[in-house]
């Protein structure tokens, strides 16, 4: 992983966010070739889910969004709350709303099934070091803490402490100067005599008129704008609504690099169906998915699926199926794809007080569709096909000595630029035809790049390692006969073929 | 232009954003066909800004950065400040400092040529309603008001109100709680004593540590990150760096549908250049960047240059000079060229103890690059577009009578679809081999549609209105002797081709 790591930053794929000032916790910058790979997966997503489909269309919505999504969404709840996470369901609830149970009072963890009880009672021994018995869907033998409380969903007493906190970033709009009502609230007197939790909810309400909030997810517009996109497009269900783009989420963990970072970039799609063939579309998804990740992997049995155990469900989510890779810390999330029924629609239509069904002309009937999310995460599947890609390899180097080779190997149609025209001298006009080369690939559209610098052999290594899938040098004989090598990244052969035919012969190659 | 705001919701271009929720101020989503034309506009720009250039590469940086970044820049200079705009010169203005002037007192305003006085004089009587006089390079006759300041910049007494202001929207990362700090400060009797700028600045304080900020333009990341991109690539100047992507501005003043709004797209370059060059390559890139506006425009008269008058100019500006475009309520911004010389650099180098040179190899001498910079709007040139491109025709409708056809004369390349597929009736195999055709343009990645719905000349205007050049019909004769029509979106004109050969039609035609 450090390698990889190493050469992102080395060869310009990606760089820690504001480095020259010390660097900002979990926020990156892609460089010149990272840019163009996250462009070059997020075209492919784009291209297979919505040009490619009858029945999908895309949408770009803004990041900001009104602060009453959020509510009706449920991201704001509890968000002037004290917040506690469960060490064992991750259920993230308010402290004061939570069972009470004094300290050393015996604590019984349930779970709505025997399957969801024994991977609890794994994950208590392995990653909490505690000793406990199964008792059916039950776990025993487990005392209360000094928190006072357990898990409301579970009845965990491992707990995290509490916190005022919630994952969405706050921000504030408008002709507006938050710390100022603050301020002038502080000198009428107002908050005078106030004190804990009265005190902080008189903050919050002193600042709420303007506040407004990141999107934690890309998701929720689609279902905010479902009847816009449904009317405008007159589009049948089932169909679906597509949207790629950054998200933003407060992460107190941040770890493995780009894997979990507070401003991601996610490609989520909503699919509505009609209830009742919402498992039919569920399997439809998890396997369309499934062979689109694996279109572009070397190793496709790096990639597996897991079914959420009950106990792990979003409390709407009819079920969850995750797409996991084999990450080099060990198997974690990719994508999920999600059975969220009829909840987002039916929360906003309340909310918004907006009709958001689906009136079917043929069945002459009217229902609130049901959802199924693939929801695939853009940062971490450049991460996996870099994990996916990088190869060190013995070869033989210079005067016969054994040198090690890096190679990404990128699938073409992900790679930064597809071809490099390499001059294999700066002069007898070489350079010229090299570019008129790159030129002939550009009008088709083809990345292709010139480079001249360095010797022969080491542009050949670092297009290796920026996983250009062909070089194509002009040479002496090039004059000659009008002839240029074509050389293959993985196998590094070469042979000659002609210089009008370069394109043809890479577009072939591609295809 | 209201009109170009109804067919954008009707034909699912542009929505409001959060509209079910009574809209958010100035926040807007792309609908499907937004979306597409966005995407469209912006790889164009990408297209020729960098993978047509040598010497131009691309950044994706993150939006939240160091909030070092916006000190250094300048960006964050005065925000726990009482702020003024000037509505002559449009400074904005710490009130504290600003120069004392009694009410009553004669102002007199001061520019540094003729040029930009006759310019303020004009904007005065038109549209402020003033009478003034102007002698050579100041305009005299006017009083002070009851702020007792006038702007520092040009003396002008026509000021808006002071508030406490930043155009940074603010937010705070980290497992923090700002407004926690704020009220622990209270209970623990911290604040007590405090009041006006005293307590706002300490309150500003206990918020700092966690505050960040929304980026407000992409230019700062390419000058932070410049060093690390010219030394992965081993760039030689001149170079440039060109990024895409949203940033956000808390305007107090938001108009004109989409041509101001708080969360917008630019497309901005630093091209780094050695002193003394920079003119050069000012006008080099004030031609290309006009060149490229004009290129996809029916009407490229309703671009123009205008050159920033030195009171305009930015401190750190040598030069600017906006590419405008005539909106329906007048000349505006489009893209601004600005020769911001070696300001950026100095400054983060500076502020950051980092090194932001360049060796340069041949001269064997190391220097502060100046940069050019073309910075567009991408938001704006969706607009610029839709209305080059809207257009309304008295043509013959049914029965004879004349009717109003409304056409997006969008070029091509911009168009959402550039063709699209429709089977006349929904039998005899007619739905089959449309789909058949809109596989075969796909595959060659050319954006296609199957449509259906509605009687043919009804398609025919829908495609029409949302600017798709091309249509192609099968229909009973397509049984006897596979050829199909093909219908120019703005000729109207119908004639038959084979059906075999219908992409490589197309394609001749795109070209």
């Amino acid at each position: 992983m450090q390698k990889i790591v190493s050469l992102c930053k080395r060869r310009g794929f990606v760089f820690q966010s504001s480095e020259i000032y010390g660097g900002l916790k979990s926020a990156y910058d892609y460089g010149p070739l990272g840019a163009e790979l996250k462009r070059n997966l997020m075209t492919e997503w784009w291209t297979d889910m919505v040009h490619r489909r009858e029945n999908v269309v895309g949408l770009d919505a803004s990041i900001i969004m009104h602060p009453r999504v959020w509510e009706a969404s449920g991201h704001l709840a509890g968000f002037s709350d004290p917040l506690v996470d469960c060490k064992v369901c991750k259920e993230r609830f308010r402290a004061d709303n939570a069972p009470r149970a004094e300290e050393g009072a015996d604590a019984t963890l349930r779970f709505p099934d025997k399957g969801a009880a024994k991977a609890a009672l794994t994950q208590l021994t392995e990653q909490l070091g505690v000793t406990a018995e199964r008792r059916g869907k039950e776990i025993v033998g487990l005392k209360a803490g000094a928190a006072g409380y357990v898990c409301p969903n579970c009845g965990s007493p491992f707990l995290s402490d509490e916190r005022q906190f919630n994952l969405m970033f706050k921000s504030a709009i408008g002709a507006t100067d938050p710390l100022g009502e603050v301020a002038a609230a502080i000198e009428a007197g107002k908050l005078e005599g106030l004190g804990g939790r009265e005190l902080r909810t008189a903050l919050e309400e002193l600042t709420r008129p303007s506040a407004v909030y990141l999107r934690p997810e890309t998701a929720q517009a689609m279902f905010v704008q479902f009847a816009n996109v449904q009317q405008a497009l007159a589009l049948k269900v089932p169909f679906g609504i597509a949207q790629m783009g950054k998200s933003f989420r407060n992460e107190i963990t941040v770890e493995h690099f780009i894997f979990r970072s507070c401003e991601f970039e996610q490609m989520e799609m909503e699919f509505f169906c009609e209830p009742g063939t919402d498992e039919e579309w569920a399997d439809y998804w998890m396997n369309e998915r499934m062979s689109w990740w694996r279109r572009y992997a070397n190793a496709p049995d790096k990639f597996r699926f897991r079914a959420h155990e009950d106990a792990e469900l979003a409390h709407y989510a009819r079920g969850c199926s995750d797409i996991e890779f084999a990450y080099p810390w060990g198997w974690g999330e990719l994508e999920g794809i999600a059975n969220r029924t009829d909840y987002d629609l039916k929360k906003h239509a309340e909310a918004s007080g907006s009709k958001l069904e689906y009136f079917d002309p043929v069945k002459q009937t009217k229902y609130t569709p049901f959802v199924i999310e693939p929801a695939a995460g853009a940062t971490r599947g450049v991460l996996v096909y870099l994990i996916d890609a990088y190869h060190e390899e013995e070869v033989e180097g210079a005067k016969g000595k054994t040198e090690t080779r890096v190679v990404l190997k990128l699938h073409p149609r992900l790679a930064p630029y597809k071809v490099a025209v390499l001059p294999l001298v700066k002069k007898e006009g070489m350079p010229e035809k090299a570019r008129a080369v790159v030129d002939a690939f550009l009008q088709k559209g083809i990345a292709a790049r010139y480079d001249e610098q360095h010797a022969i052999g080491r542009r050949y290594r670092r297009h290796d390692e920026i996983g250009t899938p062909y070089c194509l040098t002009i040479d002496g004989q090039t004059n000659e006969d009008d002839t240029i090598t074509i050389r293959d990244r993985d196998t590094m052969e070469q042979r000659r073929i002609s210089i009008d035919g370069a394109v043809a012969e890479v577009q072939k190659l591609l295809a």
